[in-house]
């Protein structure tokens, strides 16, 4: 990444070993075996690289293999976007899991909404970057085309629709995951389970809907009417709530295709002066912020694993132009919290998820 | 940033010029004054930059000036912090501005909570940042201390508490976005204004929390005990809420030192069946798209104007060595929605927006 030094010195490996008095194995071994080197000569050798302002290798092993040493991940949409819930946490987690994968993020994004081909083509001749991460892929999506045409490296968070051949992808597996938010409900004695979905045709959205279709059919308790769409939206989500809301009725519950749509119900629960989980229970979906400050069971995207995966496969391409036999799928996990407690809570039912 | 071409070849000004029949000149005019060149020479031109993957000026000027060309900002906290609800907005706005401050951003963090001055010591020592931004500053952080005694350039989101004489921050002045919230809820009719706010000692809490008793002594409606207090947590500012909601009455409003704590008040008052805005009024503090899925007046951060304000004060830093003779403190601006318009709202109140 950094540029060899002309105008202004870097310090190099030999400047350490001279300075500390130790040849330059142990300058190595220093930052790569700590454990093989003395703890009094390790503390020179630190303070020296410390003074030098010696950079271990990004300047020399980013020269050797001309890469800038970095993946771009697009901004545009964080905040607005309407799987926004989902951006920041990913955002950190690929952020977090970046030096494991000796490289770094570069956030990128313009004020347009939407995915912007011109940013990306600006990103890549700039040089800024070797590769990225996309999310939020879907039918139409002008991105892996432009990528996969230009030869750029790229992994995606979201399977690569109009894209089969694809492969270097992660995702949710949004089935298993409105299952497990349907076992659970019947596991905590709930009665009609109803769901609360986006417009079909939405494929992360009809999966998610497939699942809670599929687990009430296993527990013999499927009841198609029992659903209701809304856009990722908190107002329209209120309007759609209400009536499913009447429809399974004391005791049921509603297993939601997002955290958003959750807040929806919660929100018509409590202004009828109903408590989540006691009266209704709610499961949300993608393990927000916003899931857990309101106390709503939700089903948590496994966002670490999924960055892990995507800087491996995005590795791949850059260091051997493997590409692997198809794109990986993960099975989220439920976080129980008092939105599906059917108990009656101790006095404040919001203290409920200490204990 | 990106290192000068050896191993792999990388297209110059000279190959597109060549490769398109134009000269040097033209070229750089078709980057930099596409109106000078004619519309099919501009095409041809590009068609070249394109295929040649020719980078216009990143590489040889960050080469020129020994820099990464990148600013490192840590994202830590994002999701898991206090004043989240300012990060991931911050990022995006700080993201878009970089280009127009020829540089980029460069994410970092660790999975350990609160700042690690580790991570900004190996961002800094790998040569992938030239300069920092922080944010959510506050008493013996550790970092501006740490980053001005290693003679890093950096500039601050928020006032640097403990370094009095150190000049490079921008923030928004929290008091007078109290005070605009007080006019606000005087001018819509409301009676009994109160605070909701953080425990006393937070310096951005004190501050609002001073813009309101200023507010309502100058509107002669000053009442100490119209105040609570809560962590920035909303289980426990709900239990907060509920006490200073019964002191200020129906037609009464409350002032919130955050979103989160305004949506404590909205929490409270659905699950009296009250309905924000015409029973009672809120105005939040910080512009979050929580507010904004809420319904939420909101006192908003200015996060492009602060993005630009950091960006230059760092570009001045690296360019010129020169400071500013202070920081730069911004005005908020108050966005009304619904939670503090007193008049009784169409059939759905949550419509009431789009008017």
């Amino acid at each position: 990444m950094a540029t060899p030094s002309s105008a202004r010195a870097r310090a190099t490996v030999n400047d350490v070993a001279w300075a500390a008095g130790v040849s330059r194995q142990t300058v190595s071994n220093a930052l790569k075996h700590p454990e093989r080197v003395r703890p009094d000569t390790l503390q020179r050798v630190h303070a020296e690289i410390d003074r030098l302002g010696y950079s271990p290798s990004t300047a020399a092993s980013s020269l050797r293999q001309q890469r800038a040493g970095a993946v771009g991940m697009e901004l545009t949409g964080l905040g607005a976007h309407s799987l926004s819930d989902a951006l920041a946490p990913f955002l950190v987690s690929l952020t977090i899991a970046a030096p494991s994968h000796e490289c770094h993020i570069v956030t990128f994004g313009s004020d347009r909404g939407g995915p912007t081909l011109e940013r990306y083509r600006e990103m890549w001749r700039s040089r800024l970057v070797d590769a990225f991460v996309i999310m939020d892929t879907h039918h139409d999506d002008p991105r892996p085309t432009w990528l996969a045409g230009h030869g750029i490296p790229f992994a995606s968070f979201g399977r690569v629709w109009d894209e089969p051949g694809f492969t270097a992808w992660a995702d949710v597996d949004g089935c298993a995951g409105t299952q497990s938010a349907v076992d659970h409900l019947v596991a905590r004695g709930y009665g009609a389970i109803g769901f609360l979905g986006w417009p079909t045709g939405s494929l992360v959205g009809d999966e998610r809907r497939d699942g809670w279709l599929a687990a009430t059919a296993r527990h013999g308790r499927e009841d198609p009417t029992l659903q209701a769409t809304s856009k990722q939206d908190l107002k329209e989500s209120i309007d759609a709530a209400g009536p499913l809301v009447d429809r399974v009725g004391r005791g049921g519950a509603v297993v939601c295709a997002s955290d958003l749509l959750a807040l929806a119900v919660h929100h018509v629960l409590l202004s009828r002066g109903l408590t989540p989980g006691r009266d209704v229970g709610i499961v949300g979906f993608d393990g927000s912020q916003s899931a857990q400050a309101h106390g709503l069971t939700s089903v948590a995207q496994p966002y670490r694993a999924i960055a892990d995966e995507l800087l491996t496969q995005v590795h791949d391409q850059l260091t051997s132009g493997q590409h692997r036999p198809s794109g990986v799928m993960l099975t989220p996990t439920l976080v129980p919290r008092s939105s599906s407690h059917p108990d009656p809570p101790p006095p404040h039912h919001h203290h409920q998820e200490k204990s």
